[in-house]
């Protein structure tokens, strides 16, 4: 079964965050896994862009209960209708998950990634401190391509 | 977006069963839709297996946390970890079920694609009665060709 | 701790119905279980208006996000969020559930008290069938006292 | 409705920890609100336990189905079932919270009550930042009293 990498980030972006997520979904794609977001806006959308760009298959997990909220890009949209749950379910779907950017939504992900061990990789996004201390679980990289091959790499490990 | 339809029925069967459900995944997938299940054994392999013979896409929405669970034709799984509440996840995430024999958890199914106004159709499963009469929300199917009509039939309807 | 005893019915009641009801939810308080219901009108208003009447104590496991949507007869309101989700978590806080007559919402109640193996007691209530035989698994009542003895003795042995 | 006051906090503490967990669940007891926690141990049995002995109420959102596994101090559990879902229901469940210290369950609890705008107070807990700055989101406090005082006062606000 082929591995599933989460893009998780805002549903609003700036151009220059936007282009940034369309890269990261694009060598989700060519790494041969399936990308997995939340299925609506900004981050969400850009990832599955990219990753429908290199051929690839695009999946939401919708915190509604409507298939038709989820963008164009997304092959298959799962109409979870868990609110504020389904950040749960996404994180829980994925072998590794990339966390770009982001608001609370993207933290709470951040946050069951850690609690739940999924490999997670962040791309100028929040980072957690504890005891005056930077805590490790987010493994932090600089480009698209180093996130993609992180994430990859440590989702292989963990199997 | 495809039409997502759901088959729903017990972890084990007859081999009289199986062949039942793989008829009725062979039909959606030459529907073009997409086979939603539970991704495990009995009726939900036997579903998947027909999907895949007939070259579509079978979904396993699984109750545990690791993709490993999903039976061999899953072509996609969602380890929800949601336990029994996965049942209600699998059920939302299709525009029309198809629910074929089954115990408990099919009948918690029909009971959520009542609930939840998403077309049930019955092929030799439960009945619900109140006040001394049949409910008529289970439309009932004695063909596997006839359940999938009207399941693509009443999913198009509802959209 | 306490037995929790969930009351499973309609939102809107006929008076008869609203009756029946408040007498279940009295003999539950006066038993000594903690009366469990979905917090919201018709007869999860009227079970709780009798375990109130009695002394005992009420909780709303609620389908929404905001504690005033509880009933005024609830002590404990759990604003869930969950929708239709929330159905399983209420008979999943039950050590025994009740169904009094009911639409599709307590139906959904019914068979998850079936599949959780938690017990279940019909008062006028939804009947399953399947193989044309009815399922055993609801056990019926004829009045308020009987179902609560049951609720409270099956309870009591499946601890 | 009495106000609901959360204590997030780790399943294994220290003894200094345990008597600052005891002394923010008396507290809240004296303040007139309902405790509520994850129902384990740790923080949340010391919470409990401070409730208790100033005659509060304590409720536990339990994540397994088993209303045996809440602590001794625990008035009401809820066995859910949820496993990590269920950190998302016991921050909903609440007016505000109060996470002290913690690991990954506590800091996924504080992401959900930031991102559904539930008042949350910090006490030598986690530390969330973005584009260099702390998060303002999570009011630090000092002391029990402080924290206890700050989470009254914002649940107030928030309602």
């Amino acid at each position: 079964m082929k591995m599933h990498i989460g893009v998780l980030g805002p549903n609003t972006t700036t151009d220059e965050q936007y282009a940034l997520g369309v890269k990261v979904g694009r060598r989700i794609a060519e790494a041969g896994a399936i990308l997995f977001c939340g299925g609506l806006g900004g981050m969400m959308r850009a990832a599955a862009e990219g990753a429908k760009s290199a051929g690839g298959q695009a999946v939401g997990i919708l915190p509604g209960g409507e298939k038709a909220e989820a963008n164009e890009f997304i092959d298959l949209a799962i109409p979870s209708d868990l609110g504020a749950y389904r950040n749960a379910l996404l994180v829980r779907s994925c072998d590794a998950v990339i966390a770009i950017h982001g608001a609370y939504g993207t933290l709470s992900e951040i946050a069951y990634a850690l609690r739940l061990n999924i490999p997670i990789i962040g791309l100028h996004t929040w980072e957690v401190r504890r005891d005056g201390a930077t805590d490790p679980g987010i493994r932090v990289a600089q480009t698209a391509e180093e996130a993609v091959r992180l994430a990859v790499e440590f989702a292989s490990t963990s199997e």
